[in-house]
């Protein structure tokens, strides 16, 4: 089949490649001339604008959409839309929240899937994890791509009606901060704990067989590896959250507690703490000395 | 070579058949003939006691204890040591806390092997993850029987000197305590959430490529198709919870902050609450009276 | 001075005392005739509709709104707005929302006042805590009324511009969260611990001298003394939870750490969970099988 | 009546000054020569010894400790208890660990209180809070003792038998970290958040009729005063723990979930963290660049 891919950052070239090698036709554009070059030289057909690439689609159009999450899914879609009729189907790939995603679905003029991936560049190879939310004939439709971008047909599922793709995504990234933090934790009390431990050597054997195994814990192996067994100059600054955050917006919407994604996330805000530190704990201090006459630590 | 194995429950009788197919000699001994009984079929040779175990092992005797930690293990060893000597060889198999396996390495005659052991019964065919701590010349020794047990050669790893392997998976434990947690709220959050989502689908999907792929998760998708969407009727009473208390204890001690394990663990407890609820939020149930006069929430 | 008094809820009633008590002339309505009644016994001239009580006051209109936070401020102002003009002025004492308040102070004529107000029915007779936002000069002229209906002069104060004062509310709320579960924790240990405690005689004990005594300490004091040691049949369920909502929200904007204000409110939703319990721990206590085998509790 | 103080610190010289105000006699000793010369200054009755303390008392023999928890304790039992009989009575004012004191109740030949005094040296003009443990008679016969160190006849209370008292000071503790860092959460609130607000002057508000008032906030509010509105140089670092952790500890022996106790004592930890900072979120940070390819963050 015939997909046309706009937005060719890292993510959007692998869409590119994964759906070319898997033998579709493939017209991409980016506002960057050198992305649209680079698409070219993994096989797809250049296009040089927005209504180019529509041109250069058949009767039915079919368009990935890999850009940035906010104004520029608009932007993109503002060019985009007016070009096509209720028969196209547009898939919004990247961590648009679902609210932007259900109001994008009801206004725009073709079929619209939000679709949550997942695997990271990381993920090239293997393919990635699709959650898709929207209208049932345009998930089929979409699904010689979906077999091509995600891992096979097991790595890609239709979860609801729109908005339902890029909720489960969140989700899965609320669950994400957590589990990192989890395992941060653990190796965190090995690190500082009684014993001169090899935390690589922990990883691996633990990756081999041990109920906690995982792909983020391979991950945590290879860091060893490639940083040291005390992380080198790996600061102490986590960025990133606007994911964790609407989940844990949406869980006090719902009224379910999530404590473990909160605590994680709130581990990030710490990690950005200003420079004299988190006033809670400098208050704290002080306080200690209100009641108690201890002395107070101060800065030099 | 040839393995004594004391204990032969559940998992004791995994390390047997283990042991016997990667063609090793195993003496077993049960307190239950029954047990014994089931290990012979599967190629053992059967041992009446203690004793008669040491008896049938040749002159460099290896066992494997693989009885509940606590008190069995000490009455066993004061049954066992004064059969060996120091180049004999002892492996604590079961969840020993790692201060007690410390102890017992300094109070045997033989050498002394703790040894973590993470997959459980559900990791039977794969083999298991063997986190071991005790001399490096014993850990070598035993080699041929800790390829058989694990996954294999990476399946295992001497993490340090006596208590550091029960150490790891004290600590492996409280990691997974959270992880389960992570994922639970998570999956709490998709059930009461703004869709009607296909929980197995959900998991399914994330295991093929998403960041969160994990053994934990398979199993996930294994209880939402054994169990039904909702998990039936699978009540809210979390048993267990030792290994977890010991790591918040060794983080309190170590002064390392574990706040996902001690909230995960808490959760453990909040389940298994008296049968009118959580007494602080009784209480604050009742402040609201005390300064809004809202209506207090009474049982019926 | 005089003051109309739109609102003769509980907490409208007590404005009206007040501010009657202090020697002040009071105009009131509200919907219910009853109400109007009750305050007109306490001194109040009672007014007929919101033009009536526009009406009977002098030049410059001072005004009062007590009704509940939402739509019943907009719907009030709706009417009341277009009968005044710019040397008027409105102070809205309920639980509103900032953003909502500064919405407000933009579009309405008069000025405008956010007032939060702490203390509940039961601070009647000592009077309120008033957290004000808001022009300056409309602080000023209010001053008299605030001195009447706060415990006096160092019961209120401006905190800054519009939105402020129920800004600074919310987050009082919040914290109040917290210290009500702080308290609730360490009851619930010292009742479920080892030794068998009056725990009135406890709570008292700590408010005559010790470090965490507090009026919050006192109403637990009252609460024990009430309802008996083990809080009779006050139900483990906590009502409410908005304000603490907007606090996370909030924190979860500026990317401040509130963990004990976020773990406060979810023992709140904790206490509200469906019957069948938290789907996170019924699916933990599945998960121990999936890896242990362990025997999975089911509800009967 | 007649008291014996050993220990002539802070606190001791506090609980000398209000016995003998009370217009007790008070026999005074401490290893510092200059403590014994100043408690003499006070009205005491100087001592060479505890030999000499002892000889000084009449028959029934009253003495207060007010030494530091745990080995002073012991060293100042082991010299004292031998002159002691069962008649006599001894009074352990520290902040001893509950079970410390049940043995010592134990092997002692005097009758022993345990005895939680909360109030901290700020405490002084006001009196404290007593948490007394031990046997009714010895309890009755020091309760003139008793209402002169606290606030008066209500600020001290028999909790139980041996141990009870230091128990209920253990879990007052707990409490207080929790309720320090619920006003800190709100205080870093208000401090980063949208308002530019005078924290002395909402600390005063809060105190003056609002739900939250306490001593606690109080002494937040002078702190604003004392160190500016954003706390001038004080530092991020809260010193102490010990009675937080045996709290968490208790609890987690009794299975009762104190998370915000737990989550304020980690945020002391955290406070503490090595120079290079967290592990579990350095590991995080590292993560994200494992599946994501996100930039990490590094020290320069």
């Amino acid at each position: 089949m015939q997909l046309g891919v706009i937005g060719l950052g890292r993510m959007g070239q692998i869409v590119v490649n994964r759906v070319v090698d898997a033998g579709h036709e493939v017209v991409a554009f980016d506002l960057s001339a050198e992305a649209v070059a680079t698409a070219a030289d993994a096989g797809a057909e250049p296009a040089e604008s927005v209504e180019d690439l529509v041109d250069r689609l058949g009767d039915d159009k079919r368009i990935w959409l890999m850009v940035p999450a906010g104004d520029a899914v608009d932007a993109t879609l503002d060019e985009l839309d007016p070009l096509l009729d209720e028969d196209d189907v547009v898939v919004d790939g990247g961590n648009s929240h679902f609210e932007e995603s259900t109001r994008r679905a009801d206004s725009v003029e073709a079929a619209y899937l939000d679709c949550g991936t997942s695997g990271g560049p990381a993920g090239a190879e293997l393919g990635f994890s699709l959650m898709i939310g929207g209208p049932e004939w345009a998930y089929e439709e979409l699904t010689p791509v979906f077999d091509a971008v995600a891992t096979g047909p097991a790595g890609h599922d239709r979860m609801g009606p729109a908005g339902s793709g890029h909720y489960v995504k969140m989700v899965h990234n609320g669950v994400e901060y957590a589990l990192m933090q989890a395992y941060g934790e653990g190796f965190e009390l090995l690190a500082e704990g009684r014993y001169d431990l090899d935390l690589e050597a922990v990883a691996r054997t633990w990756n081999n067989g041990a109920v906690i195994r995982s792909w983020l814990l391979e991950l945590c192996e290879e860091a060893f590896r490639e940083e040291g067994n005390d992380l080198g100059d790996v600061a102490d600054h986590v960025a990133g959250g606007s994911t964790g955050t609407w989940t844990v917006q949406e869980a006090l919407e719902q009224e379910v507690p999530v404590p473990l994604i909160y605590q994680a996330l709130s581990e990030r805000f710490g990690s950005r703490a200003p420079e004299e530190g988190r006033f809670s704990r400098r208050l704290a201090n002080r306080l200690r000395y209100g009641f108690g006459r201890h002395e107070v630590a101060r800065e030099e």
